[in-house]
């Protein structure tokens, strides 16, 4: 298969608390659930990431069973995984993180296996941007489509390193407060703006269950989140979007509005199954038939008969 | 003609401060937005309201010149009309009321002339729910449409009459703040639920920027905001976005999902104009031509194409 994509970020064990429940140490990280939704797609899917001796054998059996290259993740002996927990608020709407514990993570020099250095598609999930640098660096020629997802994180350490990874994304994907944080400015469509100047061509902004907009040119496209009447976890969303856009553009290997358009209408159905359930629970059994059904509704969603009678 | 409409609400001198600038005693109260914006659509559009003696002739031509019949709108002599006076923080997402001269607003008994009694739709615009009440009661046999707007500060002081109220309501439209408040529910599809239940058919969320929502039966509809660079005063977006409703459902006369979706669209649309410059300026010089390009603008914003290949 020619549709190559990789997949470069965390894999983690997570501790969620959330009003409807809690699980601790169940499979996260950005690489799982990016990985997890690239791969409902039609391609052959690497992971660049690394985790602990701890790692459990059944958790392993999902990203393998999912048909994901796990040949780009080192296994570190007599270490554990990545470790994070939070504690989501009332309505789902902010976190506070109550742990993070970076074992294996603390020393990680990415190495991309040579099979995989060709990917057309590359995806710099949310992580050090100098292990996204690292990992680009390493590609034997420049991949079709870069996409970069980040966050405030890494904004406030790293400002220079990643405008000049930005400066090399075709498609950036961060939140709207983070939109604002790097441009100073609050209009989306002026942040926007600016960001486009920093070289990315499209700009992917997440407002969370308010939805997504993509600012490319002068055009713009905007989507609602699709209403979810029982939230359980928002972990992940982000990811899940995000895995779901490049998995589509890996099949499509071309970048257009329109094709992102579409890609993004995948994301956004991603991410809606992602959130009804802990952790990547629904991801790992999401069918094409599922996805197809919640695609048509997202479609429906916000389609009005137009009807220029005054 | 036979669309009549009615309108409920203040009309108001507004003292409006944002980052852009700042305007005093210009035309505001929700009257004001409604009818304005009602007015572009085909129908006969009746205010009920209340002014001072300091009424500028100006401010009086432009809403008659609109075709806006003023009959119901009592003019007390030798007092001052309702003045409000608010400052929009830096990012215009909240503000704070500085100064409120309720004057006229005090003694409000609403009267509805004989010849407006018989209107087919009515708008209870964001005001006291004893005097919406008070309105209703007065209409000379049920409207076929009516429609309620409210807000928090109405829903803490008078929530058992706001409750009744809400009872006779085909239509009411509230922001998400309000909807939760209302119903101590976080999840906006639960809220509108238990709002539904109230009684009213068509349940209008407002989400600001983020746009709006519509929920019917176990069906719902969502659009995006339209995307402004510069909004110089978000004073009057959800009074110009229900009047652009009314307007359009006044000439429908019928309600149904559909028809309720076609006339958010015209709301969105008309309340983006609104925002973009200071009181109800850019409603007053609004063609059907600027609606009509936004319109479509607005249809193709949320549109993408379905590709479901794997």
């Amino acid at each position: 298969m020619n549709n190559k994509l990789l997949v470069l970020g965390t894999i983690a064990y997570d501790g969620i608390e959330t009003p409807l429940g809690s699980r601790d140490k169940i499979l996260g990280g950005c690489a799982s659930y990016i990985g997890l939704s690239a791969s409902l797609f039609n391609n052959y899917c690497g992971i660049i990431s690394i985790i602990g001796s701890d790692f459990e054998k059944e958790d392993f059996k999902i990203i393998k069973d999912k048909g994901l290259d796990c040949s780009g993740i080192e296994i570190v002996q007599n270490s554990k995984t990545f470790y994070w927990r939070c504690k989501y608020d009332d309505n789902l709407n902010s976190r506070t993180t109550l742990e993070t514990q970076l074992n294996v993570l603390e020393k990680f020099k990415p190495r991309v296996p040579d099979h995989l250095k060709d990917s057309d598609t590359l995806v710099l999930g949310n992580i050090d941007p100098n292990i996204q640098f690292d990992v680009l660096n390493q590609m034997s020629s420049r991949p079709k489509i870069i996409i970069l997802d980040t966050m405030n994180f890494w904004i406030e350490r790293f400002e220079k390193q990643l405008f000049e990874l930005i400066k090399k994304t075709d498609v950036i994907s961060i939140n709207d407060d983070e939109a604002r944080q790097i441009t100073n400015e609050y209009s989306l469509v002026k942040a926007a703006k600016k960001i486009s100047k920093l070289g990315p061509k499209f700009i992917i902004i997440k407002k969370g269950d308010h939805g997504v907009m993509l600012f490319h040119e002068e055009k713009i496209f905007s989507i609602p989140a699709i209403p979810i009447e029982e939230v359980n976890d928002p972990t992940g969303a982000g990811d899940s979007f995000i895995g779901a856009v490049a998995g589509y553009l890996s099949q499509v290997k071309t970048l257009s509005f329109s094709v992102l358009k579409s890609a993004m209408a995948f994301g956004v159905v991603v991410a809606s199954f992602a959130v009804q359930k802990f952790g990547p629970e629904h991801l790992i059994n999401l069918t094409h038939e599922e996805l197809s059904i919640r695609m048509n509704e997202l479609k429906n969603l916000s389609e009005f008969e137009l009807k220029l009678n005054f």
